[in-house]
């Protein structure tokens, strides 16, 4: 415990307390619907914006200043293990996420890499045998290391599919090896940069092929758990292939991979693609296909990945409507995929920013919640479709007409009738709810 | 009272009532900062959205049901003002605004056009007399008829200036005889297509000469009150002169017109430009040069004007901080420039979306005040930058070092130490505060 | 030949022609890779840009000047139908397209609506008899008229589905009649305006029941042509369920509709999704997809759709690469779904737009067709991927390899040597192809 | 000449070279107007992305394979300059452009960091005393070491003010030294993350009071250039106080420095404002403010500063239009802030690059002569704004009339008469004209 001295554990002390370091509305042990707020939020610290990022940007060095930055190669790797461990003890949440390269340094070689990865994962398993901290999730690294420069699994050399193949491989092996919950792919460099150069179709068939013997080698391991394809329309690359959730559905559906994959939804990459938060979610939800989610948000008015921490209302709420709607995440969970401001670079920050985005969150759950309870939405929506619940309407979905029968419908009618859609008055009803849910708690 | 009969004056209910007719935050006579709310907020009602407008969108006819539907010509106009009245009434707003052509239509000649607004402008005079309503603005609409189709000052035809000048001429002498607190100017087409056609020095400086003109007619008939330039990046030109505030105040400053005018500062304007609507009021304050606002939002995830009542308790909460730093808007106003969605075409909406965006500006103004009379941003920052109250900060500011000086300072410093920004712990702290004042207060 | 009289038929003049009423690079019969360039090119007028659209925008009334101002109801629609076949012959364009709404105004009643179009339909159909231009398109507008303000085939009221599909019943009808080449659904309200509001899941389920109906009535009147869908992110609602190919991909997999549509790419529906024209065509190509384009392009810098004719010809340069990878358009054809500026409101405009556009795609056909006789990009292509044609590649691609293969290959690789993917000379060479292609032929 | 071994010097060869190390357009002897092309293109290399970045990006280290890349340091900066030169003969460019970072590293302490730029600036400028190559401008970098990390010259911590004033007295006194032709200020930092914590007006008060420091200290030594702001509207920073042209502007006007400095304008910050590139240099162009160029080009489908090699003859056309009216760039120059694609990393790709510039500038120049020379866009613009050479039109523009006679001018007109703006047929024509001055050439 000597990497945050100063920091005790942050303890839920409710709305009203002013200590920047305590919980004002996250109660793990708050009941919100039937389960306590740590069983659905399923809180996870990302391991690389919080141990390993240091505030760099494309116009900067790093700026954050950290406890082990005395620390290179295997020691640091060690240390911030250590503190991880110790970070995710003092924020009490129940799982954390990582990539391969976040844990440990590369080698000089594959082997040696490999190596790497063998002392570090036995480190962490060794902490987890003591800790309540579970693992979210773990990937691959396929983006950082020049050799990526063109893709891995869509790289244009197959050695470097090869070598990729060789890093899931890897990864499932860990995630076997330290039970995680999910397996997840995010393919920052799997996409193009001009169409000039790019056999798009041979790409997206050789990515397929990839997932396929991935799906193999879990089964052939006995690794039994949800794989997670990670949305994101472009940057690093011009083009990225998982544009998003109705893409990469697309691309399941064209390679029979549905069975296999889900989606790991991020905030900021919906954003980025020209969507809500709820839109990915509710689309993902509706086809079956919500596994888990990258908690964190994006500023619209920019045009990158920003992966600020999730502290608006507005959009935790609707999520976890969305969530709620689905039943819960199953496996999957909340990974704060978040770093603090390269202006916010104090080892505190760390904690304010956890603290702000999991009591957002837990702001998010109760009114999503009492939403639900009280049916606001569900009663509005169900009166304004219940044109199909009967005659023509129920003959519709029930697939028992034809356009000749619709055709007569339409010839006799004599007014068509809308009504409002209400979206001011819905909005006014949310901030109600808003306001609300959180005062009648503290009151 | 016919036209919204049975909607009945709307009253301040409170934050527990269910009544959709009913303000739950916003009430007008309630003390925030030793001011009332309805002295603090003066908010308006925009007569284009609520009482002209019918739901058209560029691929799609009026959907609005409205109780004058079946009016036309000066019936219609005359219909509208007494609808305008009601409405302004049961809402109990302070203000309202207006184009001219919004409430009486064109002639076929100048003349013609002139005269129907005489009668509509008698009419309004006649009911102000008994209302508490007031004019906060009107303004001169110089981009629907398609004799705008090139600009109106900016226009490449000398006789479209000419007409402008003419229908500004009877604007001003309207806001004389209606007692308006202001008189504002968009120049929807003053701009460009393409620059391939466009001479713009000679446009810029044919606006500044129609702005001169009518400084020197306002002096002439006595008119005494601010002018208000309002920004605007585009839409509907490719480019508007006036993109921002900064744009408009390079121009201003330019033509030395900034005595006379000042900013109406409309928040989806703000987004279309990349800004914040915080920035742009924190532009206009701290120069001097805060008039009013058009209190709306954008969805930044569209790229056209929607002109959504603004709900969003963030950006009213941000924008209320900017007015009470500002000293309150002075003669300006929180002029409603919202309209309703297409979807939203019933009546009754246009009672719940003023509910809506009023009591979401009373939540903006009570969270805003307690931040200030609790001095939580202000003493972040006065700490943040006290190394500029002594020592070399102060040489700086009071202007008494040079270049030597400073360099002579840095090579003495052996360590230079900044401190964290503390963006995540202060978004934090705002999410407390919009929690916290309002639960206390309904507690 | 009484609406465009002082126009005479547009003839190729060649390169160096002045005379703006004259092809400098679309000559007809010119032979580009063994067919004629109206063969290959297949354009197409689009029937509500250019006879039934004035100009209005949302901030302004209608511009357009044009010889049928005075006339009204069908007057008027037969007026437009007699203008049309007069410009088709004076551009010499192939086909043309239309939705039921553009050639004849709606009835009071929708059997008074299909009245009117069976009147100007017949006279379409005469028209026809003697004129070289076919229908490449037509199609049912379901968002201008107020019962589709909450969608058609996906909004909430069954009436509203019924009475759509009577329309597509009869456009279906209409487009047996006239020997339409393929039939289009662009579904401009089939989307949300917001969530809070919206059974997703329903109104998707609904689209994709529209959509069998709509094959099973083909099939029944032996109309046998491709069904396209033309995706759009959005505008005018929030969000439509069409984003892009990709998602309509998904939709039409999930549903089990891959057999019967295509999808009518539109390159300013492209860059509001966030993708280039080219992206959106090589995505259907690649799918099997690629039915039809809407010829125009976008402003990337507003965000709206701006329709403009398509004169960039580095755009039209790359959409033709692609047209002619696909071995042509098949059934389908350039249609140009643009208009001119409101600015541009004189019918000599027109001319101007068209001759602008179909010049532009000329040189975009040219080019592309040099670059692949040349096979300037295959060939780097080729090379570039050449990886995979043999060893672990081509194990790879033939599906005879595994994770535990391609680890070991990894593990025995010293070095991994990726090479340039030299972007920036492609495209100085592409600059050169489009200087040099046009030059070698003018010269 | 070891660096670029296999590399001659790039000549000219004309249109038809197949030879990619060979320049198609750009012939620097060549008289465009009166003038060599050298004379009135001025380019310029960029130090940083050319010698000193490495491909990295916020997903990714860097690819870029150098000759250099063995070495650190001291030695590595002195390979730099050796391999700069070269370089620039090589291209045979007439100017180049650094950061003082990029030439040599920065030491422990100010006073190392200075002792390390004396040893390159000396041995820079003894390359500069043989080589034809001048220094277009140089600049200091107040961005990328983490002490900037709140701002430079609008820091919250005066120490950072005072080390940022030593940074640009060194950099005046290399301008001095090195006979720059210019000095440039590009605020990185100057801006902030988020108004919660920032005092936008002192930080702009001091801004204002370094920028005349600057002036003053350059006066002192006697370095008589033009000093340049380099607009950006955002990133790194959220928001950053030279947004654009007008709002740099206003800052200038409102602190009294618009005699001392003009702007840099940069294609890809114009974009990201929401500017067109040639809608920056007009601003700048009649507000007598256009000082120099970085020639590059964004990808607008992309949010952030890609920095990509300027090939897009349209905008380069432009570009050079807005150049040429302006009477060229006068001591500015078109400097290459464009960077090699992280994927284009083979020391060849500079040289591809650099071609791929310089040639697509050529042809830019050669268009807009010819355009100019044929007064092509002034005559169409003569004739559109010819109103106001007589009549009511001359009276507006000298200043003769007012609001009252104005408006008996409108109510005598009968008709009001516009002409279209005719954007369709000015494209064409420039489409036109980018074919037939080149062919024209090469024929």
């Amino acid at each position: 415990m000597a990497y945050f001295e100063n920091i005790n554990k942050i303890e839920f002390e409710g709305a009203s307390s002013k200590n920047p370091f305590a919980f004002k509305y996250y109660n793990p042990e708050e009941s919100v619907g039937g389960q306590t707020m740590e069983e659905i939020l399923r809180f996870s610290v990302a391991y690389w914006h919080t141990f390993t990022a240091d505030g760099t940007d494309p116009f900067g060095a790093g700026t954050a200043i950290r406890p082990w930055d005395n620390l290179k190669g295997m020691d640091l790797a060690k240390a911030r293990v250590e503190a991880a461990f110790e970070l995710f003890e003092k924020l009490n949440v129940p799982f954390f996420a990582f990539h391969d390269v976040d844990i440990a340094p590369e080698g000089r070689t594959l082997k040696e890499t490999n190596e790497n990865q063998d002392v570090i994962l036995g480190m962490i398993k060794e902490y987890m045998k003591t800790s309540k901290t579970k693992l979210l999730w773990n990937t691959a690294n396929m983006f950082t290391n020049p050799r990526y420069v063109h893709g891995a699994a869509t790289s244009p050399n197959a050695d470097v599919f090869a070598y990729s193949a060789a890093k899931v491989k890897k990864g499932l092996e860990a995630a076997k090896e330290l039970g995680a919950e999910n397996y997840v792919f995010w393919g920052g460099r799997e996409g193009y940069e001009t169409l000039l150069n790019t056999n798009m179709k041979l790409e997206q068939d050789n990515l397929a092929r990839f997932f396929h013997m991935a799906v193999d080698y879990a089964k052939e391991i006995g690794l039994n758990v949800p794989f997670l394809i990670e949305p994101k329309p472009k940057e690093p690359t011009k083009h990225q292939y998982d544009f998003d959730v109705a893409t990469g559905l697309a691309f399941l559906q064209k390679y029979d991979l549905t069975d296999y994959f889900k989606f790991n939804i991020e905030a900021n990459h919906a954003t980025l693609a020209g969507h809500t938060f709820e839109h990915e979610l509710r689309t993902a939800r509706i086809n079956g296909m919500l596994g888990s989610v990258d908690a964190n948000q994006g500023d619209t008015l920019l045009g990158w990945d920003t992966d600020e921490f999730p502290t608006d209302i507005y959009s935790n709420t609707l999520a976890m409507y969305e969530i709620l709607k689905n039943g819960g995440l199953g496996k999957g969970g909340l990974n704060f995929d978040a770093k603090v401001r390269r202006g916010s670079f104090e080892a505190d920050d760390l904690f304010h920013a956890h603290i702000a985005g999991m009591d957002a969150f837990a702001i998010g759950l109760k009114v999503a919640n009492k939403l639900i309870e009280d049916k606001v939405l569900d009663s509005f929506i169900e009166d304004r479709y219940s044109s199909y619940n009967e005659g023509i309407g129920l003959a519709i979905v029930e697939g028992r007409t034809s356009f000749r029968e619709l055709e007569n419908h339409a010839l006799q009618l004599t007014e068509i009738r809308n009504t409002s859609g209400r979206t001011e008055r819905l909005k006014a009803v949310i901030n109600q709810y808003i306001l609300e849910t959180l005062s009648s708690v503290t009151a």
